[in-house]
């Protein structure tokens, strides 16, 4: 049995002010008294704020591993970095309570015109084990695939972590849809989402975090707030007990091309 | 553009009495004035109600088939029929307004140790095309597998047919399953469930119809409700004209085997 405990960070961070949310950040990392905290997409420098090639080029990762270190916390936080074409990628970094980089993934599914700015990542989640817990990292719109969160519970994975920055009209996927995510896979899920509003975007919050029976272990509504949810591996187990679905799939019978 | 309407029994049945379940469909036929009607799952004979090899004898598709015929109304019923082992197998059929038998699709994914007395089916959903509407059909615990339904969206459906006999305590998968079916895969989707109880299994009923922007066309409490819903599959199209989460898969990124 391995017990650990999570933060999420929700917040409305500062718009394109990366020192700001770097002192939020680090504000976090001292209160959260937890193992692992998890921020929003995009938190260090915002999402809905225009083009982020200039902030992407500063050592972002480097800032947040520091604050991590200093706080003897692992963080799982969402930045931009340098990509190909001109383009950034949209990541999510996974650093150890050292600072130590263990991953980095890039989001893979973009949504809209919104992300027509980001060079997808061509990588399925992100798997880290810290701690004794498996791990899989993927962002917003990733989640929203079925495809992507059973490839991450089929290579492993007990706690999905997702940094999000979801907005009106799309609060069904915080109510629906990511309990389902939950549910289908037997696994812990933190959903871990935005508020306020940038330019013409208006985050929905309602942040969660899941347990692998759909039971919800935080919740948050519409405003700023740190959740934090005790993980016990041994629940996921327990939960596919009774009956598994990874173990009850035809796969033969799935034409997923 | 197609317009079609749907009609849902949400019923206890009777359980055994293949007679009254077939005069109550009867009933339902003369009354729903929709093109297709959808029973919940081994509507016909009642399914936690032991064992089946006794009615599954019987040519329960071509009673069924008679009702549809004399009502000029495409059923898609819930029977059993013999299967090999000694086993039977637990199958939706869908007949046309003539009574002509479209398709038969035993169910693929068996839920613990009430499935056990049937021989699970080895194809995927079955797919019917009637008065130029893309039909899926699946059974109960199918549709909680994700890949059921997006194979089923790949190949085309645009309405997907789930009768049900989901139980205490998952009302989960009514409330938030399948809202997430229809809305990751943008199609209809009615999901007909059983009401009140057989031997130790209560049914939570709560049928629903849903749109393929997640919007309730039509949603049942826990009582016996025959449901009714307009489909017009020029909504798919609309649904995903913002963003089409087919189109924006990355199947090189998923590994599901």
């Amino acid at each position: 049995m391995t017990t650990l405990c999570l933060a999420a960070l929700q917040s409305a961070g500062t718009p394109r002010d990366v020192e700001a949310n770097l002192a939020e950040l680090d504000r976090a990392a001292a209160e959260a008294a937890a193992d692992v905290l998890v921020t929003p997409e995009l938190f260090v420098t915002g999402y809905d704020v225009g083009d982020l090639t200039g902030l992407a080029a500063l050592d972002l990762t480097t800032r947040v591993s520091e604050i991590a270190a200093r706080h003897g916390i692992a963080i799982v936080a969402g930045l931009p970095s340098p990509g190909p074409d001109g383009k950034v990628r949209n990541d999510a970094v996974f650093v150890d309570d050292t600072g130590q980089l263990l991953a980095r993934y890039p989001k893979a599914h973009l949504y809209g015109d919104l992300d027509r700015r980001f060079h997808p990542g061509d990588q399925p989640p992100a798997q880290v084990t810290y701690r004794g817990v498996r791990f899989a990292v993927m962002i917003c719109f990733d989640v929203e695939f079925p495809e992507t969160v059973r490839t991450a519970a089929l290579e492993g994975a007990e706690v999905v972590l997702v940094p999000t920055a979801n907005m009106e009209p799309y609060a069904g996927v915080n109510e629906h849809l990511v309990w389902t995510r939950a549910w289908e896979n037997q696994v812990f899920l933190a959903y871990v989402n935005r508020i306020g509003a940038e330019d013409a975007t208006r985050y929905v919050g309602r942040s969660r975090v899941l347990g692998p029976d759909g039971r919800d272990l935080a919740q948050a509504g519409t405003g700023a707030e740190l959740l934090r949810a005790t993980i016990d591996t041994a629940e996921v187990a327990r939960a596919r007990s009774d009956f598994s679905y990874l173990a009850s799939r035809r796969p033969p019978l799935y034409r997923l091309r």
